[in-house]
């Protein structure tokens, strides 16, 4: 081995010292993260000053996480990391559902409810109605299925960010499809909001004049029996910032239409106020 | 801009959203780190498990850092990364001395010493006299040259790190050259030790299955006036781990003979034990 480190022989002498690593995909992992990084450096070049604006960057990053907080991956978020190991997890069947990112937002013991349920329990936005079912790739319906959907109120919060304003299970549910493979629930309509900003990704968006806003939408995940779930969005068609996402999750597939609807009857049948708004969100799960 | 974010367009999107950055360098830096951050994931395709346990090991790495201890610097030292930035920010004359990385251990205040005064508060190693000259790459001798001197004591520990053992001070100096450019100060003969393993990036080192030592060496900064400062060590030749220093800061200029020196009448002229080690070390400084 080179005693002397200089400019040419630093990546290999580093991919070296991983060469013994029993892992191998450990091994691969940090042959691979050496290579890049270096390649950053060598493509920058910074100065000692911007190296140590790095270090204090993500220990500042590091340092903002707490138990209801993850600003690493928040910045994993906001540089298309999360979506972009989303879309590569994601290779499937064009007709299936397509993916996308989970967030931070989900919590592992969603409410269970019954089809028709509301999943706001303050009734203070816009009514809303979500229909849909759950088929396989060649159409066939899905009975049985899960359906976990979690969402924010109308002023763009999630239950878990505000304790004090909103009961625990709000805006959220686990539904099972019926005979049919249909669900159905009703809601309010979600806000677009910004992801947080009181940390470096904040002062990481501000610095680039990047806005932190997320176009309004629902959070899904669907399982089924002998299908791989899927966890998506359903976005709100025309909400603001569907095309400039922070956190790049829109998919042109996901837009869904909250049509609003002004008939006494239908809202009487739904339970809801009148007029309302109505969004059919089909899910296609590939078998596993 | 598209609203589909897939494999293909990720890249670009997310190079696209940093566009509007004011500052130019810091829109080069980001898109840099765009592209080479995503062509690492792309490189290795990682699971949602994987990416997980890489925002879980960012996290805890900012965690563990607190006043006394920095472990992304750590992080970057053991993948070779503060070295290069080292060596990119180093590209100066071949005549003048090579740089190496500072580390965690200086302090901001060396307290001022008489040359020939020693750096050892404690007299318990093995005793050893350190000399040299600073000079221009034209040989020509810098009097009222700064040398920030500083090193771990015999069981391979700095002041800072064992408070109630050392007193502060110990192992540090900052000397001033005399009319020909000379210093020479008294010390005990450095030992080689680990960096803290104690937090991810010891895990990190152990996974690998990399030992954490550094060779055996005392930090110097020199500076003079007319003169760039540079930032270096010596190296006890012989020590264990010179060919495998675990933060890669080794090189070959920098290996001095710390030589036996078996005669009471020098032993007597220096004021240190007779037999003691001798090292000489030359520090050749370009005009800034």
């Amino acid at each position: 081995m080179a005693t002397d480190f200089t400019e040419d022989t630093a990546t290999a002498a580093v991919v070296e010292s991983f060469s013994k690593t029993p892992d191998p995909r450990l091994r691969e992992i940090l042959g691979s993260l050496t290579r890049h990084l270096h390649a950053f450096v060598r493509d920058i070049e910074p100065t000692t000053q911007e190296w140590e604006q790095a270090i204090a960057f993500l220990t500042a990053t590091g340092q903002k996480c707490d138990a209801t907080r993850q600003e690493f991956i928040l910045l994993s978020d906001v540089l298309g990391v999360s979506m972009l190991v989303e879309a590569i997890n994601d290779r499937k069947a064009a007709a299936a559902t397509d993916s996308t990112v989970l967030g931070p937002f989900h919590v592992v013991d969603s409410p269970p409810r019954e089809l028709g349920d509301s999943i706001d329990l303050l009734d203070t936005g816009e009514p809303c109605v979500v229909t849909g079912r759950v088929v396989s790739v060649d159409g066939t319906p899905l009975p049985r299925a899960l359906v976990d959907v979690w969402q924010c109120n109308e002023d763009g919060f999630y239950d878990v960010q505000q304790p004090d304003l909103q009961p625990l299970g709000n805006g959220r549910g686990l539904f099972t499809t019926d005979a049919e493979g249909a669900f159905l629930f009703r809601t309010i309509v979600p806000s677009y909001y910004p992801i947080p900003t009181d940390g470096p990704v904040g002062d990481l968006l501000a610095a680039g004049e990047r806005h932190p806003y997320r176009p309004a939408h629902i959070h899904f995940i669907a399982g089924a029996e002998g299908h791989a779930p899927v966890t998506t969005h359903i976005f709100v068609a025309g909400s603001p910032y569907l095309e400039s996402d922070a956190v790049f999750a829109v998919k042109k597939s996901l837009v869904e239409e909250f049509s609003v609807v002004d008939d006494p009857v239908q809202a009487a049948a739904y339970g809801v106020a009148n007029p309302f708004r109505l969004a059919n969100f089909d899910i296609v799960l590939q078998s596993s």
